[in-house]
């Protein structure tokens, strides 16, 4: 049986910020499933920065979203027809067929979920997701967190940093600075999310709140925006320093190249490590974090929240409200 | 019985470059031994380009030169007289007592070299001293140099570079290639040093010289130089490339702090590391690296360069030519 769903499609590369107009929405008539393929229902899509980069072609090469085809990115959905062994009408499962509202497809492109309980399926593209593993990589593998370190996130209201700043904490971390773009934020860190202090980068230069709210310096950088937080992190940082570069929100929409920090002579007389990482890399920890998240989520020592935007109409919305930080937790549109 | 030295005071801190008058030649008389101590005569003083760092407090703290006081330095010499168990009259000794003709000084100051065949007691302030240890630390353990890669060296000619280049090649990378300030540095490099290919930095842009040399790029980064070759490296670099920061010499005079670079993006695509280190911090590999270096020595398999200046008064001026370039190999002065 055939089935119609809606699709986002990119139609025009954005120069700088993306506009509602370098989307459409599309209907498609998808076929039946053949032998091996399933058709899935999404419930829920995700939206994130790096979908920002793959949008333009300069800097992704291959991995770029092609004009006029749908984009993909993370989705939850549910098997609604299987002609493929091991996934069966009802099963929960995770692709990165996102964008929209459902997809026949190969199984292999889906794996099967174990519901949590208490936990809304959502969470798989957040705390359990994606953003939850870069987090649990980036302070643990990449900056090797000790306990007794202080730790500054940036971008900590985010759905990636709001769990870098709870997994430091739960790991021993003696202070975790968070910085964020508006003083709800800031309150929401210091208060549900346990962080030791935080703030409002927009109230006032980084460089001197971070040196305020870190008089004896910081050990550990989670870096979620590049920029004047780098500049500032690496004035920051104790001898033995490192940094988890996680993605720079704030290079993203550049036409021109950003300034770059002009302290890097720190890196040496400070013996400092900076390091870029993807999350796509570190699959293999994906098993050790599922167990160690999922004992702090059931322990209820994780706090998370969810911006969900309803409605496939609601998708580019949601990108381009994110991309401005309007946002608390990880963004999610809920078909 | 006393004795009577000459040493270099530092009588003014310098803004920006290093001046002449900065610096003063000071008679002193020295008090005989005491108990436990040795009178040392030096041969040979090493100027570095760590020093320029040194004679500003705002970036070294404690470590700084202090005003109107001997300055110190690299430099081995003879024991003269001694009265400490395990130094005699005619030991070879390495101190940091330099920038001095002798001193007089307890013998835990001082470590007793034993004399390689056929090389020069200077080599212990160049190619089996500090800067041939910072070259192998930078290669081996910070930047974890394998077999096959292709290496980048930056102020290839100088003594750390120089060393780092040949033990790139000696640890079997695919490529070495250097850049260096004059065409005539650039033909040892590919020369006697046995640099695959090189480029006068001077000459042309270095992001364009070295996108040339490198079309297929590089996989580790020896960075003794920042600026735009910092720049430049973050974009040749592979995917997990690694750089070995070992000093900011074009950094080291500014009084405006040097544009960053503009790239830093890149090291989360690329998943880069960099990494700044201090020689100092790695002492334990220095009887490995001596193993190793030693039998390269003894094989013939490393060539090395130094820039001799003769005299105590050359000192300052050897310095001088130092931070502009003027070296090729280790700069040392001989007594």
């Amino acid at each position: 049986m055939t089935s119609t769903v809606q699709e986002w499609h990119l139609t025009a590369r954005p120069v700088g910020r993306p506009k509602p107009e370098d989307f459409r929405l599309v209907a498609r008539e998808l076929p039946a499933p053949a032998e091996g393929e399933v058709r899935v229902r999404n419930t829920f899509l995700s939206v994130d920065p790096y979908m920002r980069a793959l949008m333009s072609t300069t800097q992704t090469g291959d991995l770029a979203y092609r004009l006029d085809r749908p984009m993909t990115g993370g989705a939850v959905g549910e098997v609604v027809e299987s002609r493929a062994a091991g996934l069966s009408p009802g099963d929960l499962v995770l692709s990165a067929l996102g964008w929209r509202t459902g997809a026949v497809a190969p199984a292999e492109h889906f794996t099967l979920l174990r519901r949590v309980n208490g936990v809304a399926d959502s969470a798989f593209l957040g705390v359990l997701g994606m953003p939850g593993l870069s987090a649990y990589v980036g302070l643990t593998e990449i900056a090797g967190l000790r306990a007794g370190e202080t730790v500054f996130v940036s971008g900590a209201a985010g759905a990636v940093g709001s769990l870098a700043g709870q997994i430091a904490r739960l790991r021993g971390a003696k202070a975790v600075i968070g910085s964020a773009g508006s003083d709800a934020k800031v309150a929401y860190l210091t208060g549900a999310l346990g962080f030791t202090s935080a703030f409002n980068y927009k109230a006032g230069p980084v460089h001197t709140q971070l040196a305020n709210a870190a008089p004896d310096g910081i050990d550990v950088y989670f870096d979620n925006v590049g920029g004047d937080h780098l500049e500032a992190a690496i004035d920051a940082l104790n001898r033995n320093g490192r940094v988890a570069l996680c993605g720079a929100i704030s290079g993203y929409h550049g036409t021109e190249p950003p300034s770059g920090p002009r302290n890097m002579v720190e890196l040496v007389k400070k013996r400092l490590t900076l390091r870029g990482f993807e999350v796509i890399d570190h699959a293999d920890l994906q098993p050790r974090f599922a167990d160690e998240m999922g004992g702090w989520l059931a322990d209820g020592q994780i706090s998370f929240r969810e911006t969900v935007e309803d409605g496939i109409d609601s998708a580019v919305t949601a990108f381009l409200g994110l991309m401005e930080g309007r946002n608390t937790g990880k963004m999610v549109v809920r078909l």
